[in-house]
């Protein structure tokens, strides 16, 4: 199939069942390993990109059993009851070891994956973290192409993913159970400074407890904003603090609330251009990274740093030849 | 001055006056740019090498107003009336922009400069955190060849500095004010994870209030232990958990038990065979840290690369190309 009859298949909106397909053999041409393959997933992309851009790209993060599924599935129906298109994609960097993935089994989210106006993809399921964010970035741009209005990439809380979540979306939220301690783990791991909304999920069970959680993490984030450092700061904290709502997903009760406060937020950092320049310091930041990655699989691949190598280690971790020394001479070894 | 010179006068015992002035210099020779310097500055590193390892590495972190120097001071004192020799580094990454340094100003502690036991040199001043990092680790190396038992790397709390720090000692210590707020930046910047031991300064002021911090502390780190991923950790939780001792540098109280906790610490790394591996694996991290410092610098200044970078970043920041496009193109410049 040529490059433009992909983009063509993708970007029309007639008929649905050939787009649906359209996107998943482009999203599989994106995942492949092989170089030609990806000769031509960097054409096809190059074409799709001025029909992307004009989806909400939401991150959610949770660790497993927060609710993360009913959640989306809550938040996706009611979006469609709206009329919108709404399209689920996922990091999972555990599948990479396991095979499986958190979006592996349809069934996990079984009334939304049979909406016409949904697209679900499972995470890809090997390779680096940063191999699996790429591909994942990658596919958003593919669901927008397509005319998706919201694009829900998800993650569970393994590693550095949370972080590889907030550099793609537009906006990120943290669901919490409403339990002590697992803000503070979630603060410990930097996610909560990440968070533009924090959803306290499973409020039915326990209001009394969800209510405290809520105090207690609004304060957290007060005193993070307070000692943050206003560099790192990725909203202005004098138009946007970060909220914290309660809601029970299994019984969809505050999801109407959750989507006003994404609105909210959609509109203000519109308004005032935060959306476009986050968007734009994070596709540096991709091209950035993934030119840091290269860098390195070169400098690995080399014959002469793979000669010298085992020998500069051996001798660095004896103490023979201090690092520093060592990475000069490594470097030296590439470049000559 | 050759470089069997050098070494040889940083290494004798018997005339300190000489060693201290081949020490500035040796250390002023790590902390020159000309190429020329660097390369006697590599051939020295590697003739210190054999006299090296035999010192403790103490890092000492707190943000400022914690009381580090007065507290530094006073363990300086206490252990060169033991009859030890300390020598104090510093890492100041805020001292790049100010060109001032935390340890600039040597009467900061004045009583512990005026020893002749004790060498006292000021953060390099110039540089990335990366650069002054590897300045002070290598500064680390000469103050070892010339026979200190202690060597403490102190640091400010400024961007990843602790980190640093962390990756260059044998033992990571956090200083906290008895304030409540204070644990949870400690704790959100990752550096309460890092520490083998908290020492909750100025505890004289309130007793109540040290101790009460003590308590709320230690259940943190109880907390962040058991959440935390074990493949992480820096240490065996079942040999050594993190301790929190309250002290009053000021007034000198509670120094022979910080020492103490240090001291059993130390025997407890050395005799399972973890401070070994710590150090292997600093030094390879080390190592690393370099050639990914030498591959992006290497990158930046390629001919191709900076004739391409402008137009790239211009068009992954409008959208015209992806950005892993982007990346690829711009290495492809680097290789052709």
């Amino acid at each position: 199939m040529s490059v433009e009859e992909r983009v063509g298949a993708i970007v029309q909106r007639t008929q649905p069942a050939v787009q649906r397909r359209a996107m998943a053999k482009a999203i599989t041409l994106l995942e492949s390993t092989r170089p030609d393959h990806r000769a031509q997933a960097d054409e096809m992309l190059t074409a799709l990109l001025p029909h992307t851009g004009r989806a909400f790209r939401l991150g959610i993060s949770g660790v497993p059993g927060v609710g993360k599924s009913t959640f989306i599935e809550a938040l996706g129906l009611h979006l469609i009851a709206q009329g919108l298109r709404v399209a689920v994609l996922a990091i999972d960097p555990s599948s990479t070891v396991s095979g499986g993935s958190i979006l592996g089994d349809k069934t996990r989210m079984e009334q939304l994956s049979m909406q016409e106006s949904a697209y679900i993809r499972p995470s890809p399921s090997s390779g680096t973290l940063g191999g699996v964010a790429e591909k994942t970035r990658e596919s958003l741009l593919v669901c927008e192409a397509a005319g998706y209005d919201v694009v829900i990439v998800e993650t569970v809380g393994v590693g550095q993913s949370e972080t590889a979540v907030q550099g793609m979306t537009d906006m990120f939220c943290v669901l919490q159970l409403p339990n002590a301690g697992d803000d503070l783990q979630a603060i410990k791991k930097g996610v909560m400074e990440l968070a533009d909304l924090v959803v306290i999920n499973k409020a039915d069970i326990d209001p009394h407890a969800a209510t405290r959680a809520q105090a207690q993490i609004t304060s957290s984030l007060r005193l993070l904003s307070m000692h943050g450092n206003p560099e790192h700061a990725h909203h202005d904290a004098a138009l946007w603090q970060p909220r914290v709502i309660t809601l029970s997903a299994l019984k969809s009760e505050g999801v109407d609330d959750f989507w006003a406060a994404v609105s909210e937020f959609r509109q203000l950092q519109t308004a005032n251009g935060r959306l476009a320049a986050r968007r734009e310091r994070q596709a540096l930041a991709w091209m950035w990274e993934r030119i840091d990655y290269g860098l390195k699989q070169a400098f690995r691949q080399h014959p002469g740093v793979r000669a010298l190598l085992p020998q500069m280690q051996a001798d660095v971790a004896s103490g023979r030849i201090a690092a520093s020394t060592a990475a000069r001479n490594l470097l030296a070894a590439q470049a000559g």
